[in-house]
């Protein structure tokens, strides 16, 4: 989507030898600037200091840091090492192993002499993919919203945390039908909840903002009262890890946004491509809710007043903080999954309609360049 | 409760003269610093800027004014424009316009020369009794908790914003069971919601380290996977006004904790002084709800690394940001109301039950001196 009219990427190689740049997330909203990464380790500490962040854009990260890693050395021991240090960066984000499969399978049959250059081409296809992707996800759900505009004349959705194009390659996942809808002339609204303590929220103001969506921010605690209000036509949100079932791992406080759109007879969507959905994950009890340090919650980041990367520190060192990430949203609470095929009931039914070839029995996953072949778009809708 | 090792209440008699020292609660957690209130205008900045804040205190805090306002010029245009002026300060607590009808019915009933030191006594007997009543409702909620804490041999209680001793003259409404669990032994730890914009809970975190109680902080986000997991006996929060009916309009943020804490099976209380309770108001939807500033939401307040006061600007000052101060929990997710005179259902025949003066055709409400005299301790539990 838009940076100051330009369209940008979330990774891109770069114009000089292997390596990628990025736009370092944490600067954001306060602060531009791109990073190369040009090693493994690089791929990781980006991953893990968050300085590129959602489900789908860490699966492109960590398939880019497979190809760096393969420039250096790339026998079976590297390959297995280069998946196991990227495996540990995070661990809710279900892509990430996703990406990372896809990566070991398609290398791993290859003589080791060709899997650089095989690396490089995957990552860059998985990219590709994601973006397009995301935009098949914006169509499908503009589908769902077009009936709530038309009926008010306006569109008000409201989100949690950042599924936008910054979290993706492009387009987003949550905000892809946000933007589809902002193309196609629909005078559509934002409420961007800042999402504590990591404030996404704010980079999706700032992306809202680049590409000129109206939005409006809140802090998290007011989308009761907006949603007990009727200030909310639809909730959308994406997700780190979709099980089976149908239940969600997204950015903590969704569950509550999720219960507040329940209560209200609010739609509450989850904006997900297939890569999110962990078919081998039975429920939400299984998936592992990552514990982020303290000082997430006790220090936070801004400008100061001269415009000056600044932080304050909110509370003491020695003051006890638990900070889980991601939160789990039963699959009963949410209206339907949009996905890259169409959208369907959250639950193992409406996932397996969807990607009838994961049903047991069904020959193995084949990778997504296969299923687009396979599948008529829009199926399911 | 203890501020160093030392009993402490949030607004007391200066040594010398007719004014009041309050601690200032916007410099808290950060800085210790008290405040002395001399004239009305110092009173009605102390409420409208949440120096003091807390309904209760506010309350409190508003008699005082009346008292100060009434040294300078007492005649009945005087009082008139003093109650007028500190009415406007704040609009959701029903605490203010308690303490200044209470105020007002006293002094019009006296001659001009007499009514300052009359309010003046007035506003102290006020605050000692909402201390004592606090008291009151710790006692109450005690009983409540103690068979949740014998079940697990320890009790782990959430609240939002800060209803502990710095929101009321002493001991607190929401903490006030807490305070009561500690000194009775239990093993009790407090999950403490950081309560964006305003971040009252580090307010509360200050005053349960201050006395010694075991709490974590927590983003307002994390509140419903802990009360998912089971992590949570109890939830209880304070109110700024209570209907007739039982809705609770309290902290915004607070309706998001109750909806979690039915679809955990977890009781949610809320606690209260008769002060808190508009019977004149018949349900949530009539509770005006206040609106303030955008800069809550962009500015962060807390300490630099060398400790200093600082801010952070999280967002530019062009961004679109509604906050709204307070939401409103329906009645039916709240499982009981602690009050002064005991525990009853979020009802009309709840309340009715515990305040039968209040029932139509009774006669007009006396002042809580006599509520003290009239009924016993413990009703209605």
């Amino acid at each position: 989507m838009n940076v100051n009219g330009s369209p940008t990427r979330t990774i891109w190689p770069a114009r000089e030898g292997r390596a990628v740049d990025i736009i370092d997330q944490t600067a954001l909203p306060h602060a531009w600037r791109t990073l190369r990464l040009a090693t493994l380790e690089d791929a990781a500490h980006a991953i893990r200091s968050m300085q590129v962040r959602g489900a789908p854009l860490i699966g492109a990260t960590a398939a880019y840091g497979v190809a760096l890693a393969l420039a250096a050395r790339a026998d079976d021991d590297a390959l297995a090492a280069t998946v196991a240090t990227l495996a540990a960066t995070r661990p809710t984000a279900v892509n990430l192993h996703w990406a990372l499969a896809r990566m070991h399978a398609v290398l791993t049959a290859l003589p080791p002499a060709a899997r650089a250059d095989a690396a490089w081409r995957e990552a860059a296809a998985i990219a590709d993919e994601d973006a397009a992707q995301c935009r098949r996800i914006g169509e499908h759900g503009l589908a769902l919203l077009r009936p709530l505009a038309e009926k008010r004349g306006r569109l008000d959705v409201m989100t949690h945390c950042n599924a936008g194009w910054l979290a993706t390659v492009d387009y987003g996942t949550a905000l892809a039908p946000v933007y589809a809808a902002f193309e196609a002339g629909i005078d559509v609204r934002v409420w961007v909840s800042e999402t504590r303590p990591r404030n996404q929220g704010l980079l999706t103001a700032w992306e809202l903002k680049q590409h000129g969506v109206p939005h409006t921010v809140i802090a998290d605690n007011a989308a009761g009262l907006l949603l007990a209000r009727g200030e909310v036509d639809a909730v959308i949100v994406g997700a780190d890890r979709i099980a089976a079932n149908g239940d969600v791992a997204n950015k903590v406080g969704t569950y509550l946004k999720a219960l507040a759109a329940r209560e209200a007879g609010v739609p509450f969507y989850v904006a997900a491509p297939r890569s999110t959905v962990d078919f081998a994950c039975a429920d939400g009890a299984a998936i592992p809710i990552e514990e982020r340090a303290g000082d997430e919650v006790r220090v936070v980041h801004g400008n100061d007043a001269g415009g000056a990367p600044a932080a304050v520190h909110q509370l003491p060192a020695d003051e006890a903080v638990v900070n889980p990430a991601f939160d789990v949203t039963p699959a009963r609470f949410v209206s339907a999954l949009i996905t890259e095929r169409g959208t369907c009931a959250a639950s193992g039914d409406g996932l397996l309609g969807l990607y009838p070839e994961m049903k047991p029995g069904s020959r193995p996953e084949p990778d997504s360049k296969s299923h687009a072949k396979s599948r008529p778009e829009g199926h399911g809708a």
